[in-house]
């Protein structure tokens, strides 16, 4: 008999993301977007999805470039969350708990090979809709706002990294992930992997960081209900002047249809449709695509556009369509995001 | 710390059901919902959706009468199969084991309290599409067939109980399936009850059975991707002169966007979007609808139309729209549907 | 060789609807229909939908009872608006030339055989869209709102009659347009009429008045893109609290993808996609329902609602959901609504 | 007063395309668009969309190179026939009368300035639907068909011409087509024009030959019902192996959701959704155009791509994605498509 899948971690919880122009993102998440800001602490500034049960699913912070906070994971149980701290610290790779978050109970902070920052929580706040924002009906988190996007939920996000076969390593085997897709080079070397903890068929990827550079954000991608949902969304950026870097489109990898925008502070933000496609196999065998295959383009033949390969967040010097934005490695260290 | 969630069942495979007129039931299944054979043994063709991983999702056996057949769970691993069958035996009502069943593995047979019969198996046979029949897009199990419906998936199925609470519990504790909604009357009974065992907001639902009759059969559902979807198929049933039920629209209960039709068989079968709302916290609280609630009708006020209370398979006389179809208690016992 | 049809007619123009809850009526065109106000003139105002390409499409006048003020239609020259004045005038339904109306040109005013208040202009204001509100495209009146509903343009209107056949070759006669479906009933009498001056199927229906009132009005029709956003705004509405009256359901007479709520001032208010169903044929043969077609329900088999038959503006004692709402006839003949 | 519109012409009727691969482009007109045979004729098969009145929209004929045969529009009665047909003759432009048409009476057959042939006819032949395709709802021509792409009509077509401004000032004085957008250069030269007689925003459309060669054809476009279904279009044009060019995207030019692909005899095939938007003003101001603004790509930033500019048919050695199917001039003045 082959070993039991490790159930611990329920599913991707929240994202903070840094932003060198808080109120201008603000205003992107919140009118553009369609979400609803829950809360406040600090430099921060926490916002939800209509459909997010927590009290929150985006933390956005003030701060000198754009970048990945960190990205916060919630376990399956306390036991399940006990399990994977335990795992975690006897690989190395752990900081340490937070106490006092925003939101969640204790969260334990650890880094993934390639320096991110991620967390992994039990306890957390169910959103309680004020009086204005309560559903219709009852087994909705928070009233349809009808105003612009309209997200539905945080889906995914997105990180580069340097080591895509390390990183995939340490999710499988020190958190329980499973590995639905990913991209091998005619090298053999992994530039790209999709890992699920549910049966949405990937909760996060990281794809190949071209520049040696280590920490770096690729997108975060909020969820709609139907691929005509994404398409009235490029309508909407269009008319609010949001700059659209591709799509919509299909991918041909997971077969996401997708529309990748810039946010005011420089992250990439993806809607998708995240809609009937379900990875329910208990043992689905990941599906590799070779080099040769990428080549192709998505699935109804559009070229990946240039910065995708390019661009992250914190930008870097001559590889951004946000040049001005770009910052120095020292900023990195110093707001803790680069190793 | 509260209990840790069994997360033996990985999902639900297939459903068995009896149909007293096997061609015209396959023709509609075929033809019009698009699905695709790919077996047949002895009275039984086994048809799939093209989406749906396994070899087949549905098993149509010629019989006297329409009734369910089985509920086949795939189990999360050989060890999650054997503990639950463990358990099972221990509760009294196990029945044993299949062992030459068609498509997947040895698969353990019981009843609920209803006495439904249900299987729970690991081992499976994953669908190989022939040359004609095999996708553009590498990470999809079949060629989208552009007939008909084009139903995606299997998604859920509903039986009718006499006793609601005594399923639910059965469910709950033998095989860790989580109540996500359910309906309680004023008196206390439970009248509805909506279980999963993955992300999906349910994976089967037992409706009250009015009648006292053990064993009866409410529907089967298949996915679509959007509610476009879903009013597309509207227009093709009535160009195939297949008789609607009710819908489409909007299930106040799990917000399901549905449409009810009834296959010549004499079975309801539902087309659903299972779209973008999933059921991620790992401890859902159940949303519990009251008689007062219940009686407001669907999401958007459509009234819940009478058979929908009534019919079921085997159909009862007086309370069938396929009155002469109805059946005598006899048939069920020898098909061995009813205990 | 045939007669040449009358091409004099080009397209509804707005409608004037009279509302006892003026400040309530306008918070749902703008708040909830997501329309946009374009301007104001004593009691009134005026309101666009965002691919309107005239300055407004809909009139809001503050009255003591809900009511039909007057419908206009937009003529194809200044020499049609002229033949067409002529013929009404011979015709003895004339009221006059309105010379000071908001947004167009001199508008010639008559009485359609049921007592409605009909317009006829040619001279129009083309809107401007102020700088926060212009498109992205330019080949598009207005920016996309993004903010509830997002209602499209002006679709068509419903009014009832109490002589269905009189009214039917007053329009065909006097003003050409052209007869697209009916309702005939097993008597002979008709029952329902669908004419139009375009390529939509229909600009305007009558509908039997069931009470020998004249001069009522039965809905206002908005177009939406699509069914998926014809059922998004079921779910704004249901967000937002407006009754629902029935729908989303396909009507089988001209397939229009149908919702009817209430808007506060208690006129029937219908969002439809408007879609790709065009009548290009010049020689369009109507086509007749007859009663026992029409007993069949809609598209889907969803029956008629009752109030469907019953209720209009001005109410009617007894004959509402408004039941508070309703007026006396008195009120009507000041208003100048009922003949 | 302005002069009065000309309304003689009613609508597009139907293409005849020539094709090198008779039996591979019938294949893909019904297997993959879904459209139905209604006749054949010597080398000539005839098809229809479901929602086409008439016999049939599309004549396919067997031919040694791809081409446009002629294109046909209906005139709005017998009276306004003979008036276009006086102005063609008067303009030199008139080739002489077709009295044995398939499907429709007499048409009088011409060349525009870039040498197409055109139809202009009054009596057609309406489709009468056998059983087996007769649809449920009676104000609809043919049944659902439920097959591939499921077009729904004939929209639009597109030719290239060497001279746009000629080919505009023709259509518009002869025949009364209306233009509403064009391309202008820098130059001051037209790029591009889209014609209308309808309240459909174009019935087709010419743009800048960059070969110099008259005659050529662009694509021919059918309608569908929403964006939803081109973007499942694309999904089984993939699945068909059929060449996708570009798309689905929306144009910023009259704002349409295309989808281009390339059927087997190399003819440009568009599906597009022709929903909502229509043009109503009797006196619609054309849109224009700049180099500048072309540059910027499609509605939501898509480039357009280059085959776009080169590829018709016939092909031209060296132009095509179909370079093996490329003919010689020879060819063409032989089947009397060039001048």
């Amino acid at each position: 008999m082959s070993q039991e899948p490790i159930m611990d971690v329920a599913h991707l919880g929240h994202l903070e993301l840094l932003t060198p122009k808080p109120e201008e993102s603000l205003r992107f998440f919140v009118d553009v977007l369609g979400m609803t800001e829950s809360g406040r602490k600090a430099d921060s500034v926490f916002l939800r999805a209509w459909d997010d049960y927590e009290h929150y699913s985006l933390q956005l912070t003030a701060a000198k470039t754009a970048a990945l906070g960190h990205a916060a994971f919630r376990a399956r149980s306390a036991q399940a969350l006990e399990r994977r701290v335990k795992a975690i610290e006897n690989s190395g790779a752990g900081i340490g708990w937070v106490k006092d978050a925003y939101g969640h109970g204790p969260a334990y902070r650890f880094r993934d090979p390639d320096g991110h920052v991620i967390e992994l929580y039990y306890e957390t706040q169910w959103y309680q809709a004020p009086q204005a924002l309560r559903p219709a009906l009852k087994n909705q988190a928070q009233r349809y706002p009808a105003r612009g996007v309209n997200v539905r939920r945080l889906d995914h996000f997105n990180c580069l990294a340097v080591d895509i076969q390390a990183n995939r390593e340490f999710f499988e085997n020190y958190l329980g992930f499973r590995l639905t897709e990913q991209i091998v080079l005619d090298s053999g070397e992994e530039a790209g992997m999709w890992l699920t903890a549910t049966n949405k068929s990937y909760d996060f990827a990281y794809t190949k960081e071209a520049h040696g550079v280590k920490g770096r954000f690729h997108h975060i991608t909020y969820a709609l209900d139907s691929r005509e949902d994404v398409l009235r969304a490029a309508d909407i950026f269009l008319e609010a002047g949001v700059p659209i870097e591709t799509g919509p489109h299909k991918h041909a990898v997971q077969q996401t249809f997708f529309l990748y925008v810039f946010e005011p502070g420089g992250h990439r933000v993806e809607v998708a449709n995240a809609g009937a496609r379900l990875v329910l196999a208990p043992d689905w065998q990941p599906i590799r695509w070779s080099e040769t295959e990428r080549k192709k383009g998505q699935a109804w033949g559009l070229k990946t556009i240039e910065t995708f390969h390019t661009h992250g967040t914190p930008p870097l010097p001559g590889q951004s369509p946000f040049e001005n934005e770009t910052v120095e490695q020292d900023d990195l260290s110093e707001k803790g995001i680069a190793s």
